[in-house]
C-alpha cells in the first residue's frame, strides 16, 4: 500500500468496509474517519474501526489519502471544508455513484497542486450506516476509476492498487459514459423499484396486509433495491439527471410497447421478448456477476 | 393425505415439486405424469420422480386428485382432453398464477358431477422444467384456494390438507380478488423486470458488455425475473389482461411524477418517496417473507 494515513470524510457502509478490509490485514496503516452527523461518530467509535475525530482537520492533516465517502450532493461542500487542511502530498479520491457532476463540483474546491482521482466501487447492500459495512464488501467487485487527463498515470496507479487491495477489479473509464452506463445497470433499476414499491404501497392501503404476505411472487425483488439509503439516491437522481431520464424514458417507450401487445393480445411478441430477457440472466451468471442459486440462493 | 393416486398433467417445476415432496415423505401415494412433450417425459423420465405415461388415459384414469400443472392459456384444452378419462370420484386442482380466466375455460370442460377447486401455490423459481423442482419448494409459502360457491366445504378440506401436507400455508379468496392483487405483487413486477432488461439489452447492443459487467449495482436483480419462464408468462398476461393493465397505468403515473421531481430538481419530493418505500421492505422482512440478509445473503 502506498499510502500510510488514510482519512475517511463520510462515515456509512462504504467507509466502514473500506476500513474494517485494511484492519483485518493487521498493517500499520492508520485511519482516521470524520462525520458531520455526531450519531453516526459515537456509532463508528463504538464499532472501532477507525479512529473517529471530532473536526476535519484532525482528520485530514497527516494524511495521504482522503476519501470522500459522503452522499454525490455533498461532495462539492465537503471537498470545500477540507480543502484548508490537505497536506501537500495527499491524493484525493471519492466513491460517489456518479461521476461527471462530482468532478466538477470538487475540482472547483481542490488547492491547487492537490490531484483527485474519482472512483466508484460498484459495492453495496441495501443497509446503510457505520454498522452495515464489512470487510468483504468490495471483494470481485469492479470499481470504475474516472480520472481526468491532467492527474499523472503514477497518482493513477496509486489508487488503483489501493482498490485491488480490497479486492477489487479497478477499471478506468469516461466520467461521461460511467455516467450513462451506471444509468442503465443501477440509476434506472433502482428508480423502477422505487416506483413499483410505491405503487403497491398506494394499493396495500386498500388491501391491508395483502401486498406484504404476497410478495414472494415477485414484488420482494424490487423491495431490496427500494430499501436503499434515500438520501444517496437523491442526490443521484439530481446529479445524474439527463442520463436517468434518458434512460427512463426509453423505458417507458418499451413499456407502452409491451403494453399494447397485451391490450391487442399479442402473445408471439410477448413470447418472443421474453425469451429474449431470459438469456440476459445467463450471460450474468457466465460473467461472474451474479449466482445461479435458484432465487438467488436466499434461505426464507 | 386423502389421495392414493395423484396425476400431475404437465411436469414442469411445480408438478416435480409436487411430486419430489410427496416421495420424499415415503408413503404409498401413487403417482402418474403427462406431459405433451416427448423431450420432457423423457427428463422426467430420467429424475424418476413419478411414472410418466405416454397419453392423457393412462395417466389420469384411476387418480383421484388431477393437478392441472400446464401454463394458464392450456387449461381450457387440457381440461377437455383428460374430461373422458377422469374417475368419477376425481378432485380437479390446478397451479395457474391467474384464477378467473383459468375456472371459466376449465368448468366449461369439466364434467358433471366432478369438481373442481382452483389453486395456486405461490412458489416458483426462475428456472423451469422437470429438472427445476425440488421438495422444499412450497414449505412456508402461501398456497391461495379459490373454489367458486357450489363447490362442498368437504371437497375444498382435503385439497386444503392436501398443500399444507406440501407445507404450504393455505388461504381461501376470491378469484377475481386474487388476480388483482397478484397483478400487484407478481405480475406487473414481472412485466416491469422484463421491460428493463429488454432497454438494458438494446442498450448493451452500443456498449458491448458493460451492461453485464456492471450489472451488481442493480440490474442484475431484475435479471432473474426476467429470466422466468417465457410461456408461462405470456399467459399470465394475456389472461389477466384487466388487472395488470390497470397496475402497469398506475405505475406509469408514478413513474411519471417521479421523473418530473427529477427534472424539476424536487429533491425533497425524491426523499421522502424512497423514505416511504424503504419501510415496505421491513415489513416483508417482519411477515417472514423475504431475507434480512444484504444482498438476499447471495454469494455472489
Amino acid at each position: 500500500m502506498d499510502f500510510n494515513h488514510i482519512a475517511l470524510v463520510g462515515l456509512g457502509l462504504i467507509a466502514s468496509s473500506i476500513a474494517l478490509n485494511i484492519k483485518s490485514k493487521k498493517n500499520r496503516i492508520k485511519i482516521t474517519g470524520y462525520s458531520r452527523t455526531k450519531k453516526t461518530r459515537e456509532e463508528a467509535r463504538k464499532i472501532n474501526f477507525c479512529t473517529v475525530c471530532d473536526n476535519y482537520e484532525d482528520c485530514i492533516k497527516e494524511a495521504n489519502l482522503v476519501i470522500l465517502c459522503v452522499p454525490v450532493g455533498a461532495m462539492g461542500d465537503t471537498m470545500e471544508k477540507i480543502a484548508p487542511y490537505l497536506s501537500k502530498s495527499a491524493i484525493v479520491t471519492d466513491v460517489g455513484s456518479v461521476k461527471e457532476s462530482v468532478i466538477l463540483e470538487v475540482q472547483k474546491k481542490l488547492p491547487k497542486g492537490v490531484f483527485f482521482v474519482p472512483a466508484h466501487p460498484l459495492a453495496g447492500t441495501e443497509n446503510s450506516g457505520p454498522s452495515a459495512g464489512f470487510a468483504s464488501l468490495f471483494e470481485n467487485r469492479w470499481c470504475i476509476l474516472t480520472p481526468s487527463k491532467n492527474v499523472p498515470i503514477e497518482i493513477i496507479k496509486k489508487v488503483k492498487f489501493f482498490w485491488e487491495q480490497l479486492g477489487s477489479n479497478v477499471v478506468e473509464m469516461d466520467a461521461k459514459h460511467h455516467d450513462l452506463v451506471l444509468s442503465v445497470t443501477s440509476h434506472a433499476p433502482h428508480l423502477i423499484a422505487f416506483t413499483m414499491v410505491g405503487v403497491a404501497d398506494e394499493f396495500s392501503k386498500v388491501t391491508n396486509s395483502e401486498v406484504i404476505n404476497y410478495s414472494a411472487a415477485g414484488f420482494r425483488d424490487f423491495t431490496r433495491l427500494a430499501a436503499s439509503d434515500p438520501i444517496m439516491w437523491r442526490d443521484v437522481f439530481l446529479n445524474n439527471k439527463d442520463a436517468a431520464l434518458e434512460i427512463l424514458g426509453r423505458f417507458t417507450e418499451e413499456l407502452f410497447t409491451l403494453q399494447k401487445a397485451i391490450r391487442k393480445k399479442d402473445g408471439e411478441y410477448l413470447l418472443k421478448y421474453f425469451e429474449r430477457t431470459r438469456k440476459i440472466r445467463r450471460s450474468i451468471i457466465s460473467a461472474g456477476q451474479d449466482t445461479a442459486e435458484p432465487n438467488f440462493g436466499r434461505k426464507e
